[in-house]
């Protein structure tokens, strides 16, 4: 991209984008409040600091949180840094109307969102592969430039993303969904363990693991995501507590309230198999194969030795734990069809595969 | 087990109890209203039919639905088919009611729960190492004879699992905390679903399909289960409910509200640092080490070789896929300080481990 990338913001979404576009031969300076963040940004490679001399960027990424997003971006474009700008924040109303409040107009500017993220943050946690395969969302609205647009889309292009285009709204609605609430049901089923007793919270397994993983993320983050997302999220959140309302009324009288009670769970088994599968397959495309294993170095190894020399292609994996037991179970997805030829050989090979 | 085990019920339950503790020596007879799931069991090796000359099993192991869990106890100690019985259902407290309610005692009965399952069922599904290293709830009370605590928790020990014993109010409160309210909050989100746009359900990644995974089993069974432990899960679910209004009543004034949100992200974190981790060590004595690999047979062989190389004991793992593109990261848990050991094993050996 003649004219280069100026990058802002050196923390895990800036540095992997650094990354990548240096990997595609792109001229990448780096900009970071804190030096040292910005040091090790460089020192990895996503690119170099900025010099007074430097021509405007042909676009900027501005990779802050969603609260300054808006305010970075205008200070990029008025400063004559770049040309054109993109934001990453993973919600896109908010900084759309603070660049138009300081700009008037928000032509050289075009919101995004590329759908990657880690549980772990700053410029040592970037991959340059972080966004390989991922969906990028970009959101013009009426007054975008279309430079801005094609700038933003040939970056996402460049570090390996999927662009998608869609409004701000359908976005910010989109990720109040599959994002924003998520991490609320995740969090308040966390919140419920803390003063829970010893006893009862020892026969937790994998299930409520699943349901409460993301309740680990960082709480500042998301308490500015959900801050700036609320309108969204408070409309599917008032729909979910409907239906729990309705499900506590169907608890205090569950003998009269089981047509009700199932019907709440059919809808969970119909939008659970809603959500894409690896590369946009339905999960049930997928078989799953079990292998028992003992919990010694070399016993995955010499499994996933088996399953290549079978031919089978691993589409996912799950290891079961067992707690305080030397065993656990191996699931792998892989595609119908190639399950049957896979279980025998790896019965073949001496595994436990029940 | 002198006098040998009777097992009723040839799901996925009975027929892995029968599996392992044919494996333990024991003599099995089994029983299914459905000839067709009888014969499955037994073609699998679960155990015998029962035959008319047969002495009283030393235990009976009822593996029926919670609903009719108590009757078949009753019937089965009042037919002489055996000295004493264990019920494997869910729930405790309502099988318990139905036992006492038909025999005026429970002197020859105890509850107990195998904290095992999978999300398919059958004999087909059944495994010999089902209960392995799983923890098996007993919840006698002041009515229940020595012997029937004794062969139960011999039951529980040959199937290989852990057993605890808890009272039936103590149980029934801490699967409502650790898997029915867990399986509830993921329908509840998953049903969302149903209805949204198809634009919106694209966005959706690694993070709601976590939070949803559960909401997945069958509508049925969990509808019983639910109804069986009504008030234990009401407590449990009022209490997320006041969470769920103070967080709405934040969203409608997010600027004001911060703290709150904050608090709440923090509540979340907290709770979800208290789920025991495998062999009952807290997730943090874990530390993760990524590897991109490409969606290829034969790559993740070459990566537990290389890690059973490095010495390195997987304590757990992780595809993360990248829907439309050939490359995935692999996220694998391993102890504190054999992590950068690992790490450069892989990197020597071509990896990208970023």
């Amino acid at each position: 991209m003649t004219g280069g990338v100026l990058v802002v913001g050196a923390g895990l979404l800036g540095t992997s984008a650094g990354l990548a576009l240096r990997r595609a031969g792109v001229d990448v300076r780096l900009r970071d409040s804190k030096a040292e963040v910005l040091r090790e940004a460089i020192g990895r490679g996503a690119g170099r600091a900025e010099e007074p001399g430097d021509p405007p960027a042909a676009l900027a990424v501005v990779a802050v949180p969603p609260e300054t997003a808006g305010d970075v971006v205008a200070d990029v474009l008025t400063s004559g840094a770049a040309e054109y700008a993109t934001d990453v924040a993973s919600i896109k109303a908010l900084p759309a109307a603070r660049v138009r409040e300081r700009m008037g107009s928000t032509g050289r500017y075009v919101g995004s969102h590329p759908m990657a993220g880690r549980e772990i943050s700053g410029p040592g946690a970037a991959l340059a592969d972080l966004f390989e395969g991922r969906p990028w969302v970009i959101c013009p609205d009426e007054h975008t430039d279309q430079q801005a647009v094609t700038r933003a889309l040939a970056v996402a292009r460049m570090v390996g993303a999927a662009p998608v285009t869609m409004s701000i709204t359908d976005h910010d609605d989109a990720v109040a969904l599959v994002s924003h609430t998520p991490h609320l049901v995740a969090v308040l089923m966390a919140a419920r363990l803390v003063d829970a007793p010893a006893h009862e919270i020892r026969l937790a397994g994998p299930g409520i693991a699943d349901v409460t993983r993301v309740a680990a993320g960082d709480p500042a983050l998301w308490t500015e995501i959900l801050s700036a997302n609320a309108p969204a999220i408070r409309d599917v959140l008032r729909n979910l507590r409907a239906d729990l309302d309705r499900t506590l009324a169907a608890l205090d009288a569950p003998d009269t309230a089981q047509a009700q009670l199932y019907q709440l769970m059919r809808s969970g088994v119909d939008g659970r198999a809603r959500l894409p599968g690896k590369h946009g397959a339905a999960r049930t495309d997928f078989v799953t194969v079990s292998v028992i294993v003992d919990d010694r170095p070399g016993q995955l190894a010499r499994l996933f030795a088996d399953i290549g020399a079978a031919g089978a292609n691993v589409e996912d994996v799950r290891i079961d734990h067992s707690p305080g037991q030397p065993v656990g179970m191996v699931e792998i997805d892989v595609r119908p069809g190639t399950d049957q030829t896979l279980r025998a050989a790896l019965t073949e090979s001496g595994w436990r595969v029940p």
